[in-house]
């Protein structure tokens, strides 16, 4: 029998952890991964602190086998939500593997959805793994036309090693 | 001959129908684009005012023909951008029809990911049209795996009717 309680400031390493074995099994880089631990962790904190990364973890009596981040992300006003300069956002669903296949994930991300629209978000975003696209797809989610590119980085550029906000 | 200015707080209504011009011409229904409007200045203003919100405007002579909005927005450290809690993203790009295919839209990209990388930020973002998407791709722009849902309205919801954060 399985769990869903909110996340507690006291989730944070199990958070950080969640996210880097998220990004492992996506194939991402270990030298990406390990750069990106301690700026994550300092990021997180004071956010998790104060509410404003929040979310779910499941657990199997008083062990966590997975969980769920999100947000209200300040956005423009948008065709999508005409009226409201939030989107909401999903970030680091991550199942325990051997926890796999008896529906943790889609539990976590319906109290997701349900919490968003209580919270009067009208529209959600996510990017998704290989892994977890095939859920979204059954749930009703769509690709966007969000596109990317990474930058050089420049000599003299104004840089900020340590993860904060200039 | 074309020239490039950087976007001023005077451009506040210029960049809004940039906005609807770009969404009308995307095929975005048109009683979205009007709830939109009032909502998106209101964003906007402040924004424009403190440089949270910034870009390019093209001009021919004085007459403005095209613009490009660019912001850094906060982002938790990623694989992508390891040790900054950066992305920059690029919104509002508007060319006017009739100065279209001569290296406008093209021009501004330019400014824009030069400035980005001067700022430091290693990873950018935007949202492509139909129309901007084969200037993005020779440009070296990728899909990401973005994925998005539109939430049904729960009667009793926290709802922001004028688009102000809670």
């Amino acid at each position: 029998m399985f769990t869903i309680r909110p996340i507690a400031p006291g989730d944070l390493s199990l958070i950080c952890q969640h996210r880097d074995a998220m990004f492992r099994e996506a194939g991402r880089a270990h030298s990406d991964l390990a750069a990106m631990a301690a700026p994550f962790r300092r990021w997180l904190e004071p956010r998790l602190a104060d509410g404003r990364y929040f979310g779910f973890i499941t657990e199997q009596g008083d062990q966590p086998i997975g969980g769920i981040g999100l947000m209200a992300i300040n956005w423009p006003p948008h065709p999508a939500h005409p009226m409201d300069d939030r989107r909401g956002y999903v970030l680091n669903l991550f199942v325990e593997p051997t926890y796999r296949g008896r529906g943790v994930a889609r539990g976590l991300m319906d109290r997701a959805e349900h919490l968003f629209a209580e919270l009067g978000l009208r529209y959600v975003i996510l990017h998704a793994t290989e892994l977890g696209r095939p859920l979204y797809e059954q749930s009703g989610w769509l690709r966007t036309t969000e596109m990317a590119k990474s930058l050089p980085l420049l000599l003299g550029a104004v840089s900020t090693p340590d993860g904060q906000s200039q």
